[in-house]
């Protein structure tokens, strides 16, 4: 298993907490946005006498409140498409088990979510890279690239849409593309949805099960977390019409036996809530988004790439290795006893060497708390030397 | 994957209720005790006003707290010898996953729980069955039967002790004996324990943690489902003192990001449970035992392993097909408006063609429910032709 690249950097920051120093935290998706009320009102009032095994693909009735969910999102699926998960993570674990063998390929645009890679690894299955690039905000790679890594044992298109770490959002005419692809080779897309309602500037986000012809080959993940600022929840889904998919992640479903059942009290609540959160939430976001665009531009020699939707962005900086440029904000650097934590982007591309200059920089945090990160930033590359 | 076996016969059961049978069920481990009052509580009063993200293994405090728990059971391990996963089930599909590689083998004595195939197959290892007989309730196979099966690609040995579906509790005798084999083929045992506390006739458990020398090759598998009646918490870990195993173990658990958030309030609060919990549920059991194999001795035909712990026991039957037997129980058998199900054994057989005509009987319902149970299979094994 390879180690998620996030992760390195926390010894590192822990000690400069022990030191006194205080460290934003731009380096990962938990958001600071509270859990809407209907969701903690539900556990709060459960009358629960004996904690049961949930069905294992999850209640009917939240399925059905489910695909209501997804009616409402131009996804036309009956509550036998989905099989509820524990976490988007456990979806694409029983997703790629059950499209792959053993040695079979996945092409995957890079930079990608890094625990792919595990996941990827835990299914004995090999992640072929194709490059996208900060130039053009990462947007879909040509088809005619794509069309070059496929193989015989390629079998699905894993996309993140919009994308973590990119934040770019995929046009309908990108996503018709990758369908006409899929269909003309025989494979499954695979489209990671999570950040679904997190969109931005008034451009609408497409379903891959929003295409025509989908029905066979399309298979979006989904998830609670960040919809509704539930990470702890652990509660996402399958949706897919392809009935021998379904199927076959039912048994994997069943062989864990259940989802946590209190978290499921959470996410059907969940479902009641009203549009005005969304809307403050994600005029937040957008205000977030803004801000740090704004104040990023202004330091020199980093090239940014502007996010149309999730709540990351990847900036290019004038350093060799960002890798170590982050670790060495977290032990050498500090300005009135303040230091920022990003994420090295290298870590989101399988390409060796890819990405090396790059950071993730996740706006989960309020605007006054990114301006200063921005600025401690600015310090910190005046200061170091490669 | 392979189907569940115990999820086959759940249709006709179904069908069974709509023509107003009723179903008693013998079939499935979810017990009707209730969970710990601290548990509930913990919960219902919780103030989470975000559900953020659990530490990928659990927090220090939870597992300061595990370690503890299992210091009062004679297993000598720290918290960093634990880490805290998402259901026992999870703690499996890690552990076989952090000791093989594809095409590797696992030894497990048959008939054994059913999910030990399918999250064998989600790791692309093969189970070699090694046959355990009623004759002796299922006691531990001669090793020379064990070192027979051992090949270059044999990593563990996984005992489930007290056993589901047998009920066998494996002696210190039999546990020293394993160790003698793993140590001397440097193989991993790996003890699933969940059922650690139900234990009955005085006997004690032995945990193979409490083995000196395990520290490098012993990994036990636990969980909270059974222990407070909380199945529906998906909260389980691992334990071991080889430090290899938990690093790789750990990254599996960051590549799913973490566990259920409320389900460790629940989980972490449940270890303050009186012990008088315990004497409570445990002489509840006994009783059903107790009950159980009273009544199932006085049907002609029947030969029944008396367990030792857990809450199963497995039922040698005078049919020649016992799926065929137990689907026939839910479609055609009715007396008074009343069936029951069974779990057929052969599920928990690897080797093709065993236990046919067995079948798992789990006591998790009151007394006068396995009273009546037992006439109810009873009557049906007179009017059955097979």
């Amino acid at each position: 298993m390879p180690e998620s690249p996030i992760r390195k950097l926390v010894p590192y920051a822990e000690d400069a907490k022990k030191r006194g120093v205080e460290v934003f935290h731009l380096n990962i998706g938990q958001p600071d946005i509270e859990t809407p009320e209907a969701a903690l009102q539900a556990v709060k009032e459960n009358d629960i006498k004996i904690l049961s095994y949930a069905r294992s693909e999850g209640s009917e009735e939240y399925r059905k409140k489910l695909s209501q969910y997804y009616g409402k999102n131009d996804i036309e699926v009956d509550h036998d498409d989905i099989i509820v998960t524990t976490g988007g993570s456990e979806a694409l674990l029983f997703t790629l088990g059950s499209v792959t063998d053993f040695g079979d390929e996945i092409i995957i645009p890079e930079p990608f979510y890094a625990n792919y890679n595990g996941f990827s690894v835990a299914n004995g299955i090999k992640v072929v890279p194709i490059v996208s690039g900060i130039e053009d905000d990462f947007a879909l790679p040509p088809i005619e690239d794509f069309e070059k890594l496929i193989t015989d044992k390629t079998k699905a298109i894993l996309i993140c849409n919009p994308g973590n770490p990119t934040g770019y959002l995929y046009s309908r005419e990108e996503l018709e593309k990758l369908k006409e692809l899929v269909l003309k080779h025989d494979l499954f897309l695979i489209a990671d949805e999570v950040y679904r309602e997190f969109v931005y500037d008034g451009i609408k986000h497409h379903s891959i099960l929003s295409l025509d012809g989908m029905e066979e080959h399309g298979i979006v993940i989904d998830s609670v977390s960040k919809r509704y600022s539930m990470c702890g929840a652990r509660i996402g889904c399958i949706v897919s019409k392809n009935k021998n998919l379904i199927q076959t992640a039912l048994k994997y479903a069943q062989a864990r036996l259940s989802s946590p059942s209190y978290a499921l009290l959470a996410s059907e609540a969940a479902l009641e809530t009203p549009s005005s959160y969304f809307e403050n939430v994600i005029e937040e976001y957008d205000a977030r988004r803004n801000v740090l665009i704004e104040e990023l531009s202004k330091i020199e020699g980093i090239k940014v790439s502007r996010p149309k939707g999730a709540f990351y962005c990847i900036a290019q900086l004038p350093v060799k290795d960002a890798d170590d440029f982050a670790q060495w904000m977290l032990e050498k650097f500090s300005d009135n006893n303040q230091t920022v934590m990003v994420a090295p982007a290298s870590g989101f591309y399988s390409t060796p060497g890819s990405g090396k200059n790059q950071i993730r920089i996740a706006y989960v945090l309020k605007k006054e708390s990114l301006i200063r990160s921005v600025e401690l930033l600015k310090l910190a590359l005046e200061q170091y030397t490669d």
